[in-house]
């Protein structure tokens, strides 16, 4: 029957409106919007459409050009059948069992909550309908996608099922509707393809939360330090401050401190690995979580570092900064003293720049190397050369940015306003912690037990391991 | 003998110059160019290659230690026989129906046209050898690429084919050549195949045409604006700002436009449903190819975008500009009075600088995550969030970034030259009304109505839904 | 049995902890690092394992809820068998020969050197066990990253095997694991495959020294002009120059260097295909190389370009430039004399400057196109359309954004120090030439030719080329 099938359906053109004679029928059952679009879109691509509903003579919303049939009779035109219907209906299949019995049930149900029940709509149908072959596909296209025709986004189409012929046929379908099927192999990923279109950037919760509060903070500080502490003792009117000065404070402080905090939980687990001298036994679960989500830690700090440079090059175009500027070198010339040429101050100006654009690129680079297609095409060896290598060059480059651009003022008791230092001094802390860890852990004795452990090594173990192993063994 | 060939080929090395004693062999019908070129790099990559020729002798241009022989004899080597003819010459074929008869057939031909012919050439070819498995292949692969080694372009093949196996073994020989086989399905697919390699940025043409008529139009009114308004009533030579101020003033109005034009459709779309009250009508075909080149649309405006930052940020370097600005300065210095300082002016002046940035850097991120790998990994709730929520934040920012800028000096009588409002009122125009119908459309009322039909609702209908369906079906 | 297993499989929830009552068994060979934490996975992702060693009571440090029994016992238990042992061990497996016919062995080995045998560890295997399905696999993925869960790097496992269920139940099982399968094809590909993980970026390596070879020198260069010379002559301390200006000259000269570079093997390659009158002889080894890196050249060279336009952009906010402009004013407005402006100086600094800035666009554009997955979705013809139309059209503007940047400053003797020319000159030379030898062939008379000969037409042949083959062939 398969066989047959392939042969009709090379007979039909993709993605043209031509009909040819030997059309492939395909039916759909339901005739929800789901249905309807998923029918129409085929029916476009040169399929044949009929439609299973309970009461075909009330089904007038199809589309044109399809027939609309009861359920058991419209079964029969096709072997491969779409079941456009909720879940909670799937049990009166059953009544269908000798009809559907060798057919290919493609079921392109969605839930509405992420794991809503025990097992997935795919697998129950699989485990209903025992003698047919339950293929999962589409549910992660949108009726309305489909039907506007606005595929910019994903065209990929997650398909899986345990008949791997009928998985092939659904695919070959999915391809002649102008979408990729991508093949995830038996029902059992059904349960996660099911919930991958409810999720909403999962990875991206915590990172997104920290740096908000991250954020939130540092501005109230700046507030306080830069508008507030003016207007109380001098009367100034700074409030302009907000709009650029305030943010680009907070946005290399933010920067800075995600960049550190994306390589904090590396030298935890490393403390961790050497307290407990073994690694086989399972990290936390918030640290596995902030492991998970390094990536998009990584990402936000490079998003708030491209916002620091373009609210820094933007300075010399500011009408405060050129009022300042302007007025500086009139009072100057009315008095008609030149400046003195400060080698010193040239040397920690220029530095200072060169360091951060220098720590910029980097983070760029880092950024351009986790896009999924660069990172896809490099192996571990070099992925860890980047991430890691390159990635502690750039948290050193930026921190050694602002040790620089605070300069000796840091500490000085004369920039405490109301006793809270300057804000870069705050935002110091971990990337310096981080750092100084780091350099504890690379020193030759404590880096030879850690990479001992990491090699599967264990300091406590009842039964030392047996010498034959250890070479044998990968 | 698919069987018995699968263990030959495992004795091949792949990429490694070594000749085995069993190499697999392979058949090539055509001298041509392409042919050759394929036979070099299967030679290079350890196959044993056998041309087949019409005329043997003559065929001196072969590469070293491939074999030469009749069509019959050479066909008679091997059970892949890679077809590098034109497709005016495939009728002679069938004179050899009989040594052909379960070989596998690959395709390479390329047609001089889009939809040159009613059907495709490997879908004729399989037509005129119904006992040979017709494959698709390396039509996609250029022979120069292959000869030069310069496959930094797509090393992706496309392959369709009706039989399985076959498909697979070429896909394998794809591979060992170090290329992407892509399986495409079924030799439906071949039309679309063949019309790939002769397509040159299709969806690019009507963005491409749309952004030079704005550039052009907006060249000129700046041009009569700008260089001959003043030149003629003051005499001023101006043509230096041809280089940057001009552009300068371009590149915004065209990003700013552009992006606009990304969401224009949208809302004509949601007018149209509204109006016919129904989802399942077609949008008219300039409406449809509009909606498909939004993508295009928005990466040509994130390109005046990312000229307009550059061309803005480099004004503080300008001779033009530091003239101007020390000229100002000493003559106040020679006049010794000093600048207010204008609070109202700081806040206006930052605060477009701000929303120029903040709308910059959400639309960096909405052309990173139009990046097709990042696209693919996003399901289609996140995409719509970042396109649409983001996308529209972008508009929104861009547009008062403009509105800011042209603060109270816009509909200003002594701003118009020769009757001609500055550039940006008129660059205003699309974007604000796009803003405007949005507005109305996410209003309760009307936004109820939108959704309810874009959820399959239909307003007008001869039979109203039963309400059976409307709550089983998806 | 396969068939059985599929059944069972199926039951087996991926990704949860859930653990099913008929888990699908696994057995693994070993019991190093590597098989550890691969079992240790498989276990939290609902496998059963059973571990299989020499010295079944030794073995203390496996994860908990595996078994571990004697090779032949463990084998019984599973029809997949992981073989995490080193090579130099494969031959004792011969013992098992009877056990382990027709199951499934996973060759997850790695070697130390690249091309350490002469054929893959896996082929090795296939050899000694010819009753056996071998799958190559999960070589490319790391134990410390399956441990830690830290997977951000490329989730990709390349897999081939000569039986396609066997591969496919392998592929199932990656997939249950969270990764991405690739199929390799055959087991031909597994030298590859075991080579891959020891690559350290092997195409960057030639591109990477020459830069840095650049680099240093132009950095010495510079050193000796600006620094030692002032020094000596002027008693000038401009070391601070060191951190900006220095790195400011040798960016740009790296970048218009090196994109020249990327040029030149296409020129050469013409000149000596025109020179041998056939484009059917390769190329000498190091024109191969040269050629296959052009992408790693264009890509530093495009670091190069950002580092410039950064350094740039910040001069405005350096102290030594306010300095210098602040100083330049105040005396100016002490002598009383305002600047005339000078309308060909401002076309000149402002021409310089639009020509870099479309010349950095057209090359951030050209790099986006190389990005992996950019280049995918292009076909040869758009991909030659951009990289080399766009990519002379930037070529041609950096040139002349150096040239107009030097203005007639070029050749003067004034400007030489210690007869030694501006850098700028040095850094003219290799893209001068490249455009005019690339102007030279595409003169209509030239440019023929070489396309004739890119055709596959050949000047000497011993026997001209039938005019039929010519007609009918690709």
């Amino acid at each position: 029957m398969l066989a047959d099938m392939e042969k009709t359906s090379a007979d039909v053109l993709p993605l043209t409106m031509v009909s040819s004679e030997e059309q492939e029928t395909i039916c759909i059952f339901g005739t929800g919007d789901f249905g309807r679009s998923l029918g129409l879109k085929m029916l476009q691509c040169g399929y044949s459409i009929v439609f299973g509903s309970r009461n075909p003579r009330m089904s007038s919303l199809l589309p044109n050009g399809a027939g609309v049939l009861s359920y058991s009779e419209a079964a029969k035109k096709s072997d491969i059948i779409i079941i456009a219907l909720h879940r909670e209906h799937y049990d009166f299949l059953t009544e269908l069992t000798e009809v559907l019995r060798g057919k290919i049930l493609v079921d392109v149900s969605n839930n509405l909550k992420i794991n809503q029940y025990p097992e997935s709509n795919a697998e129950h149908l699989a485990e209903l309908m025992p003698g047919a072959h339950v293929v999962k596909a589409f549910n992660t296209i949108s009726a309305w996608a489909l039907q506007s025709g606005a595929l910019d986004a994903s065209r990929q189409v997650l398909v899986c099922g345990n008949d791997s012929k009928a998985k092939h046929r659904v695919m070959d379908i999915v391809r002649s509707l102008g979408l990729t099927p991508l093949d995830q192999g038996s029902l059992m990923a059904a349960s996660e393809i099911e919930n991958y279109p409810l999720q909403l950037f999962p990875m991206w919760k915590f990172p997104f939360y920290l740096s908000a509060v991250l954020c939130v903070f540092f501005f109230v500080y700046c507030v306080i330090r830069d508008i507030i502490y003016p207007y109380v003792y001098e009367k100034k009117d700074s409030t302009f401050r907000l709009a650029i000065s305030i943010p680009n404070r907070i946005f290399p402080i933010a920067a800075l401190t995600l960049l550190a905090v994306v390589y904090l939980p590396g030298v935890i687990a490393a403390i961790l690995q050497l307290y407990r001298g073994t690694k086989y036994r399972r990290f936390p679960d918030w640290l596995d979580h902030w492991m998970l989500c390094r990536k998009q830690l990584g990402l936000i700090a490079l998003g708030f570092a491209f916002l620091h440079v373009l609210y820094t090059l933007v300075i010399p175009i500011r009408y405060y900064v050129r009022w300042r500027i302007g007025n500086q070198t009139i009072s100057q010339a009315i008095s008609k003293k030149e400046n003195p040429f400060n080698t010193t101050y040239a040397w920690l100006n220029d530095s200072y720049l060169a360091l951060g654009m220098l720590g910029f690129f980097l983070f760029v680079l880092l950024g351009i190397t986790s896009l999924p297609s660069v990172s896809n095409v490099v192996n571990w060896r070099e992925f860890r050369f980047v991430q890691s290598k390159l990635g502690y060059l750039t948290l050193i480059l930026c921190t050694a940015h602002t040790l620089v651009y605070g300069g000796k003022r840091f500490l000085n008791p004369a920039n405490l306003r109301w006793y809270l230092p300057s804000a870069h001094v705050i935002a110091l802390i971990i990337p310096c912690t981080v750092l100084v860890i780091k350099f504890i852990l690379i020193l030759p004795c404590i880096d030879k037990t850690l990479t001992r452990i990491r090699q599967g090594w264990e300091r406590n173990t009842k039964f030392s391991q047996s010498p034959f192993n250890a070479k044998t063994d990968i």
